[in-house]
């Protein structure tokens, strides 16, 4: 059984000790150059001075957004990715922090910006996901990256889960060429970009992929034509034993709190598959929590260095 | 067999007709305010007192290109819309390119811009597409455009030929929703966007959508499921009886020439769909010509009108 986990905890290491390496490259090479050239100025002198930096805005303090925010300040740490918590109080109005991200849009030290979602309401999300600039949308959610993603455009940001999914399919050696990628869900977070991600005329994607929901009529006889199967549909244990191919590899994106009075905190997670039975027929699979999961951390960082990588450039 | 047929230069006569009553009610409203208010000035008014506007970029003579523009001038004029054709020459440079899209851009008594495809090499035609500002952008063929098709947002312009086959499909009383929608071929142009379009939350849509392509396993058995097929993949007569399920709506994409030396321009225009055989067995079925392609002129004069009325409004 071990050998058919996809270790998410492990790949998502993996990941985080390339980046470390990459920043750390960076920074000699930067002590260097500024030995060399003390006197160097300008804009884009300016921007090359300073270390790869996450801003991260968290409004409130919903306990879950307090976590993961934290989490991605210490990984950020662990890289030497600078991070930049800015917290605004709930009262904010949409038009302060719409100002706000105006103001880190034009920071010319912040490479990334992250607004923790969700926002408490009335605040529009997706409005302020559009106002960040799309060359710092490092959790790719703005229209513009989106739209790279459908164009096979490899200088946008594509959203962290989506890409934590590839990244660990890729790192499985699981090749998309010619295979049934059925993915089970459409939200823009993950259904409609994985789906792209997986079409794309790419090393690893070429995949053939059908995307199903709620709507859909008859959905175990498309799950069970899947080579590799995404859950991504907010249901827990949705996907039984019946509803895959043997042999299939099954990705698991949901992260769902069940009722258990077994345990302390009187819940415990589970994904959208019911792992124990499917795991026995699929070639590869993930666990949850630790399959998609610590991905998303990951492939944000990564993310923030391309950016700084490209913004150093242009 | 007549009732089968999906009528598409009907079906685009019938959009044309409803646009040319909004542009005389448009007209006319104008008309009374500007006797109204005689001294009206300011950058809403000045948008607001001309009447739609697309601009024609077309660079070179190639034929098609010389007929296709033609074909979208003359419509133009028929709705009530006025159209600036601009003859950039042959030798024009990319910088000169886009350059005029700037001044297009900024030019208020412009509406929508459209700059005719296939560009001559070496200019970048995908570059120049972006160029274009999205409100502007009439063809939908920018990122922007694109990434709101995926965002199910309606303040954006769907291409033309996506466009087009979903008005074809709803006029002819089709709603996916519920229906396995399998489209055949992935490109920019069609496949990916009509398969957004699709799987949209939105009255008509809500489809299972499988896209297909040229390194699809098992293409037949994935088209046999298919409740409406749409072939986009550019191959003459590719969809054969045996690849289509009884009572499937089939829309053809496809215009590709074939030789034929019964006729006097030595070939024929064929669709992806082998007709003859593929119509006995469809519920609803488009032609080759006659489908798909009347549609694309409605809906860039349909897009343009809505970019008038959204600055108007903006």
């Amino acid at each position: 059984m071990s050998s058919k986990l996809i270790d998410g905890n492990e790949i998502a290491a993996a990941i985080i000790a390339e980046l470390k390496a990459e920043v750390a490259t960076l920074a000699k090479a930067q002590a260097t150059s500024s030995r060399d050239e003390p006197a160097a100025s300008g804009p884009h002198d300016k921007r090359a001075q300073h270390l790869p930096t996450l801003a991260l805005v968290r409004v409130g303090d919903d306990p879950a957004s307090v976590s993961y925010v934290r989490k991605k300040e210490k990984t950020a740490a662990e890289i030497g990715i600078a991070s930049r918590v800015i917290l605004p109080p709930i009262t904010t109005t949409q038009a302060e922090l719409e100002a706000l991200i105006d103001e880190l849009n034009a920071d010319d030290s912040v490479d990334g910006i992250l607004v923790q979602s969700p926002l408490p309401a009335p605040l529009d999300e997706l409005r302020i996901f559009r106002r960040i600039a799309p060359e710092k949308d490092v959790d790719g959610l703005g229209t513009m990256n989106l739209g790279k993603v459908a164009q096979d455009d490899d200088t946008g940001f594509v959203s962290c889960t989506p890409a934590g999914i590839m990244a660990l399919l890729a790192r499985s050696g699981v090749d998309l060429r010619g295979k049934h990628v059925v993915v089970v869900g459409r939200s823009l977070l993950v259904g409609k970009p994985v789906a792209l991600l997986a079409l794309q005329k790419k090393a690893g994607a070429n995949g053939t992929v059908t995307i199903c929901h709620s709507g859909t009529a008859d959905l175990p006889a498309l799950t069970r034509q899947a080579d590799v199967l995404i859950a991504a549909i907010g249901r827990p244990e949705f996907i039984t034993r019946d509803m895959v191919k043997p042999g299939a590899v099954v990705i698991d994106v949901g992260i769902n709190r069940v009722e258990d009075p077994t345990r302390k905190t009187g819940y415990r997670l589970t994904g959208d598959v019911a792992f124990a039975q499917v795991a026995e027929i699929a070639s590869l699979i993930t666990p949850v929590p630790g399959g998609v999961g610590p991905m998303t951390v990951a492939m944000l960082m990564s993310n923030t260095l391309k950016a700084y990588r490209q913004r150093i450039a242009g």
